[in-house]
């Protein structure tokens, strides 16, 4: 879904005149001007399975969340869609091929009905199921919880990291140079996608699954990440890059194997700085604690102070005259 | 997802003297200007399938559209949610439980990989593949049937009538009293949330799959339809209905079931309406050749003329006092 932005200073080039005080912005000719938008779910039911769930051992299937996700937030407030749109930006959401409303695929694969709710809140550190994690900025009444696990739909085929890359190229093609922003699994194809792109201005990347190293590198050393050819690390690493991550995530090894996830990528992704920026490459890892924004999940751009966030980005892309 | 319109007429009911000059609309506060909006699909693969398509016996697996289909057209002009939002309309667009970003269940089934574009292409009377019937309004050039044919998605679970009217009534009770617009496969359930939501104020269906007939009547006089409790059809009479059905249906048997099927639904969407009337119902059928509009297939929204199709149907809302 792509909507364009209404830029109020591209309406006042018209008027260059310092003297004369600006008008108020019009509306533009063939301009939508939309009081309010979002998403949301309603119907459906919730199933619960027998025995008890296990935050230590949980499981769950492949499965995952659609652009959905930035038109809203569980409490219905603006998503980063909306805020940044009012900031003037355009933007281009994307369902991922063989997910939601991309779904047809010629290799499909079968779809999943575990119920997994509660493994997902644990990965996702919202908390130690049923409990929310101390100031947690996730909001917590009922109704917010059920639109939020209402936002998850299956894969219709096997999760490809080349196909989702080969259809965002694409993509970028069409819209023109921007900014990638990516979520999860997503940072996984996101990184190839800034590689190959030369329409990708910079990327962000929220929580990524996973970051990458060149392929040059000793495997040893690694702290975790995956490697990749060198001239395509190389040319990613000629963007900037941001990388955000949330609160919860331990310093010491915890009980739960979802919690330590997160420590990985924590460190694998200051590893990633460490080398890009050792080649010459401008990359930032904002580990929201450390900035004294506390209290966020995996879907930081979703949460209570998601404006606030919105607005720490906002001043890095402008930052680097991308305002 | 929702898009609530700003409607000038309300800015402007704060200067009621009819001696001044109505000014120009401002924006009103915490409004989304947007220039533009739509929807693309990029990227991906086209595979064919050995053989020869038969049109006469060609076979198709359930699949469908999403909300999409409202957001652009194949050849990506404005869609009816645009046209509609300039109208000054609220815009809430669905993707049906088990579809699309609506995909989670507890029911799955397996999903279809078959190649079956050139079904569709002769079920939906853009012609007999590879030939456009004569005057279509179907965008004709291969980049518009490509994006047409990648705004489908496959169904990760049975469609369920009851499920999807469950959902839908759900959603009226989110947004309040609304105007309901069904197309095709979406026809079915939308009758039945026509019935059940006094928050439906009209039932606009696009080229339904079938219409209803209430249970007191011999089904031997039914033409073509099903039947529903005498309660279910009187409480869904009681709404303004109107029903739009395109170019290219067959006065006399083809020898495309394809098109005789929709020969079927003409013929029952008229005794619909005269049954329905005989009862005190207000049931309007649109054949648009009838009215000097031709050439439209059975997404008549989205093609060359669908803001003229648009403007039938806002004409017919205004009668309605809906306008």
């Amino acid at each position: 879904m792509r909507q364009y932005a209404f830029r109020p200073a591209e309406a006042l080039a018209e008027y260059p005149e310092k003297s004369q005080p600006a008008p108020a912005p019009q509306i533009p000719e063939g301009a939508l001007v939309i009081a309010d938008q979002g998403v949301f779910a309603a119907g459906g039911i919730v199933l619960e399975s027998d025995g008890t769930f296990d935050p230590v051992n949980g499981q769950h299937d492949p499965t995952g969340q659609t652009r959905t996700s930035w038109m809203t937030t569980p409490d219905g407030r603006d998503g980063w869609n909306d805020i940044f749109l009012c900031k003037g930006y355009s933007t281009y959401l994307v369902d991922q091929p063989r997910r939601g409303d991309a779904g047809q695929t010629s290799t499909a694969q079968e779809i999943s009905t575990v119920t997994q709710d509660q493994a997902w809140f644990t990965q996702f550190r919202l908390g130690r199921w049923p409990e929310f994690n101390e100031g947690s900025q996730f909001p917590q009444d009922e109704a917010s919880i059920d639109q939020f696990f209402r936002q998850m739909t299956p894969d219709t085929s096997a999760f490809d990291q080349t196909v989702i890359a080969d259809a965002l190229v694409a993509a970028f093609e069409k819209s023109g140079p921007g900014i990638l922003v990516t979520h999860s699994q997503g940072g996984m194809p996101g990184w190839e996608i800034g590689a190959r792109s030369d329409k990708v201005e910079a990327v962000v990347a929220i929580e990524p699954g996973s970051v990458p190293f060149p392929a040059s590198m000793n495997p040893d050393e690694i702290t975790y990440g995956y490697q990749i050819p060198y001239e395509e690390f190389a040319a990613l690493i000629e963007k900037p890059i941001i990388i955000y991550m949330g609160d919860y995530i331990p310093a010491e090894p915890s009980d739960l194997n979802a919690e330590n996830f997160w420590t990985m990528v924590l460190a694998g992704s200051r590893q990633f700085a460490e080398v890009a920026g050792s080649m010459g490459g401008d990359i930032t890892v904002v580990h929201l604690p450390d900035e004294g924004i506390t209290g966020n999940s995996h879907f930081l751009f979703q949460e209570l102070n998601n404006e606030e966030i919105a607005g720490h980005l906002y001043a890095w892309l402008t930052e680097k005259g991308l305002g």
